[in-house]
């Protein structure tokens, strides 16, 4: 298996993309391509040479973080984000992962990598430490304005997700949605509902947030607008909450003593809620994995961004997706002819 | 002033509901009417007797929080939520306070108190405990499915209430989006946007629930459907936080020790995002106050509700709402005729 990484996308290109691909070096049994800027790369590989040869490519351009997605990005047949992407296409890399521009990977990717036969539109995945046990959710952010027919592709392929990555039997599958209750949601929910109902899916109905993060479902879709407010929600509360307990372990000496025994157990906790452990989000619903790790990704993020791009192709979570949305659409599914 | 309470609303009802009145009657000036079942209501007045009196108004019918909106609620004319809402629409109430069913509440009040003269449709507003100043956001959840024009009279009424009850001078006004960028968002961004940069607002651009979060705005707009679930997540998430800090404090002795210092200061950390301290959410738009608390508030919620309708009343908050939606709808703000 080959691993592409665009060793210049995120903030902290490349220095932290090239040492998240050494670190990953250590332990995973893939092979690794970093494509961008060989003056800047080769260095970085000398000062720290990786356990395992990691290819570098050479690409003269790159794309910012600021770079509007749209049709200007078609004449940019050299940065490195379209010509990893390219590499899957064209199956000299199995999975690509990123950690620049989220707008422009989406387009890059549908046009470089496209999709699995029948998908309508690709979706942004992620993985939530909602408790007890981890749920998926998508779509978070790459679709703003959605149809119903799309978020029923996103549960078939969540529901996927969720039994061949986190091991669950029979996934329970939920519409997120502003009360448990059928009926209340929006038009969108409304028109969903009853495809959800009909599918082959375990759907359990309309979840609150409250629900998702208390693990009462193992998949969640919704529209990629709503989607990615959540996702960036829970990122500003969590943070939000760590400054203000932080805050707290400060206001007295018998505070901050208090705080220095519990840093360790805090420490986790912190790292619990961080974007560096999970690695990053999928787009689900291309031909190839293409793996998004947060702009803001250090090391770490993309040593795990690359660690979870092991795992899903391990899974064979693609090929079951497309065999899913075979069954999910076939004929005897659709609704009968008036002449039937 | 007097302030009208549904005693019988809420999963606490009526106990917390009176208990809480009798809580704000050692504070608050106003005049404090219970609506609901005198026989359930007068012994728990006679148990703890109020430091001023407090009048009861009898009602054989309450709306459960199972019960769905919709033409049926037409029917419970002696119902404690629709008599409440009547007495605010026949003067007999300034304010009315009530943790009841949302949804019937929104209907009720819709109905009983009537909109304020050229309000499209009201808004669920919430102040939240941004840092380091809070924000006003609407709708959080009052109108799943949203018209651009309505976004722009909440913006207007979010200003009024960031002027006179957070006093802020010339309130930044953001419209919730999936990227700060203008451009990023859904359709009904793309067609708020130019309405908001053509009004008398300050308006300055898309904000992510990252900033919202940071005050980088005073008041934030979405549609009610993608409000909802951020208010819901930001519970969920503080919720979710809350259990792992307790859950780390108990790790070891050590860490249980450092908690037991700790937790004088997370206890005001837990109240400073507790719905309690902030009494509740308004639905503004209507020629009344109206108060939601939560579903689940206890007698200090209730009592920071009463509290809250006291500060808005005294603040003449709907008067400026009404003036300033003149001045927003005025002749010389609309688009010129072709003719002109």
């Amino acid at each position: 298996m080959k691993i592409v990484l665009d060793a210049m996308g995120g903030d902290h290109a490349p220095e932290d993309i090239v040492r998240g691909a050494i670190l990953a070096s250590r332990s995973c049994r893939s092979e690794l391509i970093l494509v961008g800027d060989e003056s800047r790369i080769r260095p970085l590989l000398q000062a720290e040479p990786p356990e395992r040869e990691i290819q570098v490519v050479h690409s003269d351009d790159n794309i910012s973080m600021d770079d509007p997605a749209g049709p200007s990005l078609r004449q940019r047949k050299g940065a490195s984000m379209v010509l990893a992407a390219n590499m899957v296409r064209d199956g000299k890399a199995q999975a690509f992962v990123c950690a620049g521009n989220t707008a422009a990977l989406h387009q890059i990717a549908l046009t470089g990598v496209g999709r699995l036969p029948g998908i309508k539109r690709p979706a942004l995945a992620v993985v939530f430490p909602t408790h007890p046990t981890p749920s998926i959710a998508l779509d978070m952010g790459a679709n703003a304005d959605c149809r119903p027919e799309w978020l029923l592709q996103w549960a078939v392929m969540g529901s996927v997700y969720a039994r061949l990555v986190l091991g669950r039997d029979n996934p329970r599958v939920g519409l997120l949605s502003l009360g448990s209750e059928e009926g209340k949601g929006n038009s969108l929910v409304a028109a969903v509902t009853p495809m959800l109902k009909q599918s082959d899916l375990n759907f359990v109905g309309n979840v609150e947030p409250t629900g998702f993060f208390r693990s009462q479902v193992d998949v969640a879709v919704c529209d990629g607008f709503s989607g990615n407010l959540i996702l960036k929600t829970g990122e500003a509360v969590a943070e939000w909450f760590m400054g203000q307990v932080r805050q707290a372990a400060s206001s007295s000496p018998l505070a901050r003593l208090g705080g220095w025994l519990l840093r360790p157990a805090l420490r986790s906790l912190a790292q619990s809620h961080d974007h560096s452990e999970y690695g990053g989000a999928m787009f689900l619903g291309l031909r190839g994995l293409v793996i998004k790790c947060h702009g803001r990704a250090r090391a770490r993020t993309i040593e795990n961004g690359i660690r979870v791009a092991e795992e899903i192709l391990t899974s064979q979570l693609l090929t079951q997706i497309e065999q899913s949305l075979e069954r999910e659409t076939a004929p005897s599914k659709a609704t009968p002819c008036p002449t039937d």
